[in-house]
């Protein structure tokens, strides 16, 4: 702990539409002492997640409205450096959420240590290992209730949660096919990630028919990371006793006007069910899934790829990247050099 | 067996919009013989039921087509009167499918004998002790996986289904209120059904409003009986960790535009889940809820309405009744004097 001060970025205004620069403010302030069953963690990683947009607005999300002026909600990868706590030794590495800063002061419990032994590559734990393979994992076998051989659709399936989906359907023996914009995009999920097919939906006329012909007896898993027209084309092929996960709803984060899926009847002729999920409900069995995935990622059945971003003051403009499209991989930030890993 | 005619009501037309009395015919046949392993069923009573109208049209429902020129198909209370199976002798009470006519051969096991030994009221295995009671007890058990002292919102809480599902959530201590329309209906749920409150969706200008006063913390459990407007004014008061179960949508029989709730980002929000089901794949286990239901009667708990009609000419202009709102009371159609019950 060679810093002295404190960078922040604060939220200041509530975004409309994407973030811009001006909804945020930076400053430097001293780093702050833990109090009693307090630590003080140092941020290696902050994490950029489209659920980030979300907890920016007044309301009507799933989490507190963030109030303005406080640093920018954010996961994060950091390391206890002071402790007020017996379970949370100096030193110890854990996940969770704090804000875009170099230091923060949280209650004891409200991070979850995480199994590093210096061995592994510690950003897994931003992917696979954290809380997007928890989202991947929990989702399409607790949420989806997934059973070996079924027919799956995933969309988004080159973000982070749609990849380990995809990876974690096709360990399971299933017909698996994901939904991606762009040629890149699409060339990753079936040559790297195995997926059977890919339908590139910006090259795609009619999402419906394009799912039809891959699944002519209809879907019995659809893992769906945006919501709105895909959501509906999906429906319209569902397989009797089909379960559809909802995990995001990125088409839905900067609109206003919402269209819903006409064809609720689907639900009922196939006895189909819709079930939302978020993954922090899943945090006291976090380590079931790290310990699975794990395995696979030994076994090299699961991939993951992570775009590492540098530079603190780049962190509003690392944000937007994810609305832009212009990242490649699980977007994470690392904060500083000093990060007494190696 | 007195009678040496088999009257039929065929389906002649596909319906659009409403049934008209063109869309069908009368004749009289022959009474049927039965074959190996089949059954003649007399047929005591049709009943008259929304799902008739689904089973007309030419796709898109959960049952092939009924084919054209062939007897309307319908729930029905019968009679074995011939029988060449040893599961069901003469004389054996039996519900199920089967279509407008005095006579119907059947395969044996197409049809579930029921346990009325003549002091019953038989027409309550047309509701409560048969399909609508199975559709109420599953729906809200099975699928909505209700619990002791829930919030619960019940549409078309007057009609059959939705009647008994608030008098079983009541059972079970929840606070219930029923959503019908008209001012008799209505005081016949509150006053009668012992629902908690009641919203008269006719008298509503904004049902989401009108719901959240009720359940200011929201629904838990949301049986849903009409899908629309007020499936997207539940969503909009959802607890976290609510259930919807999609038991029908007579809001959508009968048009073609449809429009889709536009809120299904609060699925995520609330964790919630949205499920379609038919009673017809609980069929193994209706006497679950028949032996449950039948305690409850006797115990004057649950109560059920019966409307009966006469006239076999009459059919036809009965079923349209379901959808004008002419009636009062599950709907059923006595077909003949000569039962042989009393």
């Amino acid at each position: 702990m060679h810093q002295s001060l404190n960078r922040q970025w604060l939220l200041v205004k509530r975004p409309v539409g994407h973030p811009k620069k001006t909804d945020f403010e930076y400053r430097e302030v001293d780093i702050p002492e833990p109090g009693d069953g307090e630590i003080l963690l140092q941020i290696l990683y902050a994490l950029v997640d489209p659920a980030q947009r979300g907890w920016m607005d007044a309301g009507g999300n799933y989490w507190n409205p963030l109030p303005l002026g406080q640093p920018v909600r954010s996961g994060i990868l950091a390391k206890v450096v002071k402790s007020n706590s017996a379970q949370h030794p100096v030193g110890q590495f854990v996940m969770g959420v704090a804000g875009w800063q170099d230091f923060a002061v949280v209650p004891e419990g409200s991070v979850d240590p995480i199994p590093y032994d210096g061995t592994q590559d510690l950003r897994a734990f931003s992917h696979a290992l954290g809380s997007k393979g928890a989202t991947a994992y929990f989702g399409l076998f607790d949420v989806c209730n997934l059973q070996d051989g079924e027919q799956v659709l995933v969309s988004s399936a080159a973000g982070a949660v749609g990849s380990l989906v995809v990876q974690l359907a096709k360990i399971k023996g299933c017909k698996v096919v994901g939904v991606a914009g762009g040629t890149e995009k699409c060339a990753w999920v079936l040559g790297e990630l195995g997926a059977d097919a890919v339908i590139d939906y910006r090259a795609t006329e009619n999402m419906s028919e394009a799912i039809a012909e891959h699944f002519p007896d209809g879907l019995d898993v659809y893992f769906d990371n945006v919501g709105g027209e895909i959501l509906e084309a999906a429906m319209n092929n569902l397989a009797i006793g089909a379960r559809i996960g909802i995990c995001g709803m990125i088409a839905d984060y900067n609109v206003s006007d919402r269209v819903g899926p006409r064809n609720m009847w689907n639900l009922l002729v196939k006895r189909a069910r819709i079930e939302g999920f978020l993954v922090a409900d899943y945090r006291a069995r976090y380590h079931e899934a790290q310990a699975h995935i794990g395995v696979w990622i030994d076994q090299e059945k699961i991939k993951y790829k992570i775009d590492e971003r540098a530079g603190f003051e780049n962190l509003p403009a690392t944000l937007n990247c994810l609305f832009t499209g212009d990242h490649d991989g699980r977007m994470i930030l690392k904060l500083t050099d000093d990060d007494g890993i190696s």
